[in-house]
């Protein structure tokens, strides 16, 4: 089934989609090239809005956890996928084991990690989970709703190298984002790869590095096929220091939101577009939609109540937020089922995999809709986001539209190469 | 659908196929430190065959020509592959020409090189046909029986490159196996890729060269699995100097098929198979199922008559055949709806990307089916020979029947690379 999908704004939409298409050759060579510079992570996952005037990337995730939202038909594309991460990475691996989050009470979540750990075993490694829960005192057996066992055991360290009983891996895959900050039973490991690397984690890890490889990235591609950058990429400015609980970096929140929001309304006027601009402030570090708001005007910013404070001060993990992230908002005229819905798009490597629609029946078109109590609705694309449909010529038909997804989910998935490549883990 | 599957011996294939099943670790571990050392050619075909107690690769082909026949399903794998392909000989590459063979008038291959074409266009390579018709003196489409259109244009050579008009490839891709010996025009070509290489045509491809390194391929790899090699591995010899017209060479022949066939009672009595022996007699050079013949006593080779004689000393494009390859033969005992079949595997780069039985409804189980005059039923796998099926275990289950079928047609596949790799243009 492809989701129904409406377009409020056809025109530019349509122009930016004709271009991705006319220039696919050029596109597919640029990204070559790239990749012979840069190596893709292990795996992402890339949230796309589509404002019909704009297709940007809002978020990267590096430890995606929605494989078991994709299409059953895409199993192929990942396994083969994830051959030629592992060959890449660890060619001469047997045995892979895979740490997840530590929620066990999350079904959703467990089928991704048992979807994982599927793809994985296709490609004929061993794959065992070893969990970081620290009360997990044996192996232990979680039923999943789908019929299927997971066997969590617990992790060993011995020497310089970890595993979990009976078991020596030669790589680790990490879906476990460290938002904790990273376990000392993870530091300075013998021989063993760990994928992504532990700098790809949110204790290290600031979305501000990402969006500024983006920009890069965006540039470049943006100069080797001829649109104006900004058609694929949100504004941003960062403020550190903040201290919502104690209003610390009030003035810096403001001065950056109004001149996010200056850029936007300019941007805006060029292109005639009538749209309300806003911007969303989230913590640099983080992720599941936690600490996050959006601001139409810096005015919001200086009212804000203490719910609104308590709300922004903290991510997942109880993680303080003292660093945020000011990004332009892209409206979402994308709607499955009048309701408003962003596409989710998974990459394993540098190949795209799949990928669905978040839907949330009760938000707007500028808002987040990955929050907390969302009604989350994830429909599976049918088409895997990598083959245009030339033949038809029509942008609007899915295979294109989701080609162009795939195309702006890899900018986002190089700009995380570029990212990891210029970070590392002790600064 | 996947076609019914009757297998005869149900006990030593069930135990090849749990052995293939079980060690599939060590087997993809095996494989991608092979890939690191030899270059898969760009796609090849495996012809099998699988006679209960033997699963063996009979003929390789680098110029595969049934992409039409494979599932539609699996066409995001063929591009992914065919994207991983590209990425290794020429990234750089925008433009890609291909060179299909002459025959016009084969609705089947038709429609296979405007598969293999709409492939590579999905890898957002701008694709033309170039053709070596001697006589093509313009742009000529030609109407398929789906309803799609193939644009054939004259190839030209200026300096040391070649194209078609108004388009300079970067990368040629051969799928014409230049049986009627290497072209001028394609010779000494400065800075474009020829994929795969020239000598990999049957100009200059010996049969016995794939096998001889296969024999290595597959000694190997039974060491590191534990298997007898005999089990993935046709017994061969070769004559060369041979004149079935003139029957010159007739004692080399008989000598050498007595000595396979020898071979092959020895085993058959070691396995306790009641089969009769046979060996399949074939030009050293040369595809299309011509100019082979079965043998189940030498003495049959002393009393050929003249058409047989005949049948066996001209191949495709009218070579004459001085050189034969003598190859154990292996029963085949699967049928599709009552009559013999044989799986055909199809592979892009190292990646398995689909298959299909060949079909013969008037041949016996030790029969060629790739005959001239065949009845040629095609039958998609439903599976695409990439993916066992853990969690059933069931070795005669068609995934992991496949997943076996799947990793005897890549060791063909490293065999040919090895093969690449040993042979060249003038040697």
């Amino acid at each position: 089934m492809v989701p129904h999908l409406t377009t409020a704004l056809s025109g530019p939409l349509l122009e930016l989609e004709r271009r991705f298409l006319e220039a696919s050759p050029q596109i597919e060579q640029w990204l070559r090239g790239q990749w012979q510079e840069y190596t893709p992570p292990f795996y992402s996952s890339v949230d796309l809005r589509n404002s019909g005037f704009k297709l940007a990337p809002v978020d990267t995730n590096l430890f995606p956890g929605g494989f078991n939202n994709l299409n059953p038909a895409f199993l192929p594309l990942c396994v083969q996928a994830a051959m030629s991460a592992i060959e890449k990475f660890c060619p001469e691996a047997r045995r892979l084991l895979l740490i997840p989050e530590n929620h066990t009470r999350n079904q959703f979540y467990l089928q991704n990690v048992a979807q994982i750990a599927a793809v994985l075993k296709q490609t004929g490694l061993e794959v065992r989970i070893g969990s970081l829960i620290p009360d997990l005192d044996g192996p232990t057996t979680v039923d999943l709703a789908n019929g299927q066992k997971l066997l969590l055991e617990p992790l060993r360290r011995q020497g310089n190298r970890i595993g979990v009983d009976g078991f020596e891996p030669c790589a680790i895959l990490l879906n476990n984002d460290l938002s904790a900050g990273i376990p000392e039973l993870l530091r300075d490991l013998d021989e063993q790869y760990v994928l992504p690397p532990l700098h790809a984690g949110w204790a290290v890890r600031r979305k501000s590095n990402h969006f500024a490889a983006y920009d890069q990235v965006a540039n470049d591609f943006a100069r080797e096929i001829g649109i104006d950058p900004w058609r694929i990429n949100p504004a941003f400015s960062v403020c550190r220091s903040i201290n919502f609980h104690e209003r610390q970096g009030e003035e810096c929140l403001v001065a950056n939101v109004s001149a996010v929001l200056d850029i936007v309304r300019e941007k805006y006027r060029e292109y005639g577009i009538t749209e309300t601009p806003y911007v969303v402030v989230k913590a640099d570090a983080g992720t599941y939609g936690m600490g996050v708001m959006t601001v139409r005007d810096a005015d919001e910013l200086i009212a804000l109540n203490r719910k609104q404070r308590n709300k922004m001060s903290v991510v997942k993990e109880g993680l303080e937020v003292s660093e945020v992230l000011i990004q332009e908002g892209v409206h979402s005229f994308e709607t499955v089922h009048e309701a408003v819905a962003e596409p989710v798009v998974y990459m394993i490597d540098r190949y795209v995999v799949g990928g669905f629609y978040r839907v949330h029946t009760g938000r707007g078109k500028d808002e987040n809709l990955n929050a907390p109590g969302m009604h989350f609705e994830p429909l599976a694309f049918e088409t895997g986001c990598n083959l245009p449909d030339y033949r038809c010529g029509n942008p609007d038909s899915p295979p294109n539209r989701f080609y162009a997804y795939g195309v702006v989910a890899r900018l986002a998935c190089l700009a995380a190469a570029v990212e990891l490549a210029n970070t590392r883990l002790d600064p």
